[in-house]
């Protein structure tokens, strides 16, 4: 079974360059990456917030999040 | 070809927990990926530097540098 990841971004070109550059290049037989735009699916924030994003692009792999460098803070996304 | 991506590190908690989670999760048939402890190859800071590496723990993948999470600065490695 494929562990669940998912990058949260905001559309950012700091978002836009981590998913191009390191969201896709995991490995997709063992990960199942989903992309999730916080501007546009705000109301997916809190379920990001629970995973420990406090800011984006950040992405969550099973039950570790990993912040990618620095494009926005999720607070400014509310 | 394998592009060539370096996972650079300290040893610290939060170096420990990306190289385990996020570096080795990189699809091995597309990423030669080399690890590389900056405190014991102290030589290789200004090969870091030049790739834009200001904190580890750091993954440089072609020509992009991601910074995950926050472990130390480089400039206390020196």
């Amino acid at each position: 079974m494929k562990t669940k990841a998912i990058f949260y971004h905001a559309g950012c070109p700091v978002c836009v360059d981590a998913e191009q550059g390191l969201a896709n290049s995991l490995d997709q037989e063992k990960y199942e990456v989903e992309m999730v735009h916080l501007g546009e699916q705000s109301g997916r924030i809190g379920e990001a917030e629970s995973s420990g994003v406090q800011s984006v692009p950040a992405l969550v792999i099973g039950d570790n999040t990993y912040h990618i460098n620095f494009g926005a803070a999720i607070n400014d996304l509310k």
